[in-house]
């Protein structure tokens, strides 16, 4: 009979630019050793609604940066294309002094740690969230992500620069 | 050493109107507490295919309802720019008498309890389900849902008003 | 007390061709059984970036096969309008003897048993696994895959005919 046990842990990543895809594979894997658990699950969670997890290559043509490579990645223009920053959003049209008619009362952005307040447009950065993953679940097999040769763990940043946390559960038998 | 146990339950929710979100977090809380399961995980299921699961914001503006507001939401402009209902789909082409050549010879609509039959085109929705998930698992730590600030669970109807059941698996140790 | 297990298994499926939709239920149901699991979950991830897992109708019209029936299938229709293939992707554009200019220096296709090198271009199927899973979990009540009436397991092939492999793992109570 083996011993059943649970792991929990948090990790902060600093984002840098919209559609950022943030390889975390090692952390993954670093998470599964620190559970000591040999077989079973383990569970990758964002908890934001402007970001997700997603499982592919990482190819830089794929999934950029474009800034470094002077164009702009495939997956930015199939993003961008399934739901464009640029068309309108009701989320987007906050009421405010400048925008008395405005749909939405409530605003989301915070002043960072300057006390300067971000631009809150991201309606595109919800729906483009459809194409993504709020977790992913995989396969922990003799302590050891199971994965394929080109398979790896991403946080894709859908919004601008911020702070995200991604957390971890691993679920098994040690 | 951890004792292991499993629990489930199943819910059923009336929806109302087609691209309707549902916020579902209370009763996953309630499964949760239900299931006196500490850490772990939940695992929520849809047993249909023209509804999803989906983790994110709910504001109105973003999610609906149209009709109360006066306006198209924007994930329904999103869901049905993807796959349009007014396209033409193989799925929708069902073979009667009043189309003898149709492509299905099956029917997928019952009639409901005052025998009317409804209208079966959903082609459209079956496609818009590749944007959601048939099931979303997520962390129970203490006791809790693990989950951002913004984050809500939500059933989301893709097909016409419908009795759905969404099932709920916790997984974990006491 | 229940007693906690896990089962690993991994199957092996030859794809025929791009976009083709694979029911697998009957090897998930096998598997389950073989775990002799009652209670708990069961995982589905594919080893693969251009392949994906769904859950939905196994109905002809939907997901094809376009070949057979002379007419290109729904889903084909929406993943191809998605992100086409005959679109430019980066990805696509290796750098060899006939494009020094291109933007990858290195190829992932490898000769198959007969030494043939296949087409490598698959931008598309990369992009367009942003619609589809590298894995799903399930609920398992009473030994059985809990599902609804028209959920059908799949594997989606998203590039050319390959072998694919998928594992599964089963974790729960005996």
């Amino acid at each position: 009979m083996s011993e059943f046990s649970t792991y929990i842990e948090s990790k902060k990543y600093q984002t840098k630019y919209r559609t950022e895809f943030i390889t975390i594979t090692k952390d993954v894997d670093s998470v599964i050793e620190n559970s000591k658990i040999k077989n079973g699950i383990i569970l990758i969670q964002t908890l934001h609604t402007t970001c997700g997890i997603w499982v592919n290559e990482n190819e830089k043509n794929l999934i950029g940066p474009s800034e470094v490579l002077g164009y702009t990645s495939d997956l930015r223009k199939v993003l961008d294309n399934f739901a464009s920053p640029t068309l309108e959003y009701g989320h987007n049209d906050v009421r405010d002094n400048n925008n008395i008619n405005g749909k939405r009362d409530t605003h989301l952005c915070e002043p960072d740690e300057n006390g300067v307040i971000h631009e809150c447009i991201n309606g595109h950065a919800h729906a483009q969230a459809l194409l993504l993953h709020p977790s992913i679940s995989l396969i922990v097999e003799d302590g050891k992500l199971l994965k394929g040769s080109w398979q790896e763990i991403m946080l894709v940043e859908l919004d601008h620069d911020r702070e995200r946390t991604v957390s971890f559960l691993v679920s098994g038998e040690k």
